[in-house]
């Protein structure tokens, strides 16, 4: 059944099911000329929009829909979580071609549903329009006490750089399904559902599943933004790579940088995929990307807390990388060989030409 | 100069400027994860979302980009309206072909700030990315008090049915366009500017600009909400056609109407292009669609108070047009022969193949 034969009321009747995951924050969802939301008494509110598009964000038949809608919304929810924020409710405008089956929609909003209701998440409203190819866009809304709120900007020379989980995965990830595609060897039956565990040394599935089906770092977030005022100082997460997002604190925070590459953390998952493809995996953990771990500098001395924090509610693992300094002093990573090098766009450079 | 010469941050840096004209309403605007709004305490949050697609709702070259931004942000504002709501800040996603230019982008942001600076609004965040085709997704966010919002659902037998403005135009604007288009006959150059006034007489200006440029009926909004709670019990914006929108009225309240087609407000312009056509411009009127004009109902004994209010403002005309009835009764549109036409998506026949 094609999107065309049921209409655009017939679709947004499908949309309409299984929304509302807080009804305390929906004055009116779905179904008027706007939404109708309530926001806590004296709390900040939080906005950001992501978009993914067919053929730059996913090519259609590659992945699940399933997927596609859940990484729309994952990659949101991580901006609210990089902000220190709580997510509350969304709107989505949906771009579907009229050929667009219903299958195909009905995927794409499991997904959602799927990430949205494991975080108490409503979808209160959107568009949905015709196009020759798929877009999803997705506003989320979330809500900050203003002392709590963590931004890019308030990072100090002497401060510890941290990072949640491992870096680097996603691009494995990315790497194995261009191979797979490019050898004809794509199996899209083969990637990790939604909800399937991975098994030890199923490397594979464990990259592909970074890759599709990021963990925005939710929990993580809650922790550091309620470790007390001024602790952590500026946050981020890792959408564009490690290299970059260090930078986007440093150019907002007016400050240098250094990162031991010895400490970034790498999963052996990653490590594993790189070893075959003959890739340093440090390349990908640093200018890969799409990984939606938290990037924050912490005052020192606090670096302790932290982790006893994460350890007390057994939390993904946080790893001290660095060292936020001086602006005059640039911005740097020290290469196992104790060689630096400068953290720039051109960076990416010395891997492709050097290194293995 | 091409998107590709300037890339993401370039882009960004562009858009940038001009974005805040409230400063009281946020905290943070474009350049962290998310951005920090206030909302005024005790009052609720609107939210609405459109998105414009390439070749679905405009054609690149047709109108000026300009148009295009302004449209997207007016279409929004509309929303806010319907509710009875004031905007406040919005997000824009964007998608861009690579080939774009930096023009047609500085463009697109022009129009939508103009708009946005008009009604006081803040540009605080969004999303760029890459696609093969132009699409603009605007989330605005409004505020209102919760006893002034105006849902589609609380209209009752009885009430009368009101509507601001002219309908039509925007339809015939649509037609006019298509025919030139058709001929070989348009002039992108002599589409009237945003700021641009009609003449008197000047039929193709006043429905291009119907179509290209509508009002989005803001102070009418404002007027109505503050009218005292109860006055008006429905709301929506004329976007899809009048019979289609007192269908939602009636369908989210539970009644029937009936609409008389000879007090339905149709434009001397819209008649003029209308005649031209040789279309009758009651069909454009009722199911053209586009007008965002206010369709509200009110307590009969009512419709005094609001022609006053409107007058004592110097506000755009508003006609009472029909009545809300018990859902029994079925919706009608009393034509100009007595003749009875049941309003409904196959209404539009009755035109198409009927009369002229």
């Amino acid at each position: 059944m094609r999107i065309s034969d049921i209409g655009e009321f017939g679709l947004i009747d499908r949309i309409d099911k299984g929304c509302v995951n807080d009804p305390s924050a929906v004055a009116q969802g779905i179904g008027d000329d706007a939404a109708v939301l309530t926001v806590s008494p004296g709390r900040k509110l939080l906005v950001c929009s992501d978009m993914l598009v067919e053929d730059v964000h996913f090519i259609r038949g590659v992945a699940p829909w399933t997927h596609v809608g859940y990484k729309a919304v994952a990659v949101n929810l991580s901006d609210i979580a990089a902000m220190g924020g709580e997510p509350k409710n969304c709107v989505v405008s949906i771009a579907l071609p009229p050929w667009a089956t219903v299958d195909s929609v009905d995927g794409i909003y499991e997904g959602m549903k799927h990430l949205l209701a494991k975080h108490g998440v409503n979808l209160v409203g959107g568009d949905t329009v015709e196009s020759s190819l798929f877009a999803i866009d997705v506003t989320m809304l979330g809500e900050a006490d203003e002392e709590e709120i963590k931004y890019r900007n308030g990072a100090r020379p002497g401060d510890v750089i941290m990072v949640t989980g491992d870096l680097g995965a996603s691009a494995a990830g990315l790497h194995l399904l261009k191979s797979e595609l490019d050898r004809k060897a794509w199996n899209a039956d083969s990637i990790p559902g939604i909800e399937e565990p991975v098994g030890p040394k199923d490397h594979r599935t464990a990259v592909l599943r970074a890759h599709f089906l990021p963990v925005p770092r939710m929990k993580e977030s809650w922790i550091l933004a309620r470790l007390g005022t001024g602790l952590v100082t500026a946050m981020i997460d890792v959408s564009d790579g490690l290299a970059s997002e260090v930078g986007h604190i440093c150019d907002e925070s007016g400050t240098g940088a250094w990162i031991d590459s010895t400490r970034v953390p790498i999963s052996e998952s990653c490590r594993a995929v790189a070893g075959e493809a003959r890739v340093d995996p440090l390349k990908w953990a640093l200018f890969g990307g799409e990984d939606y771990e938290l990037l924050f500098t912490v005052s020192r001395g606090c670096v302790g807390d932290v982790e006893e924090a994460f350890e007390a509610v057994g939390l993904s693992k946080v790893t001290a990388i660095g060292e936020v300094t001086e602006a005059s002093l640039g911005r740097w990573i020290v290469m196992p060989d104790g060689e630096r090098m400068e953290l720039a766009p051109g960076g990416y450079a010395h891997f492709t030409e050097g290194s293995r």
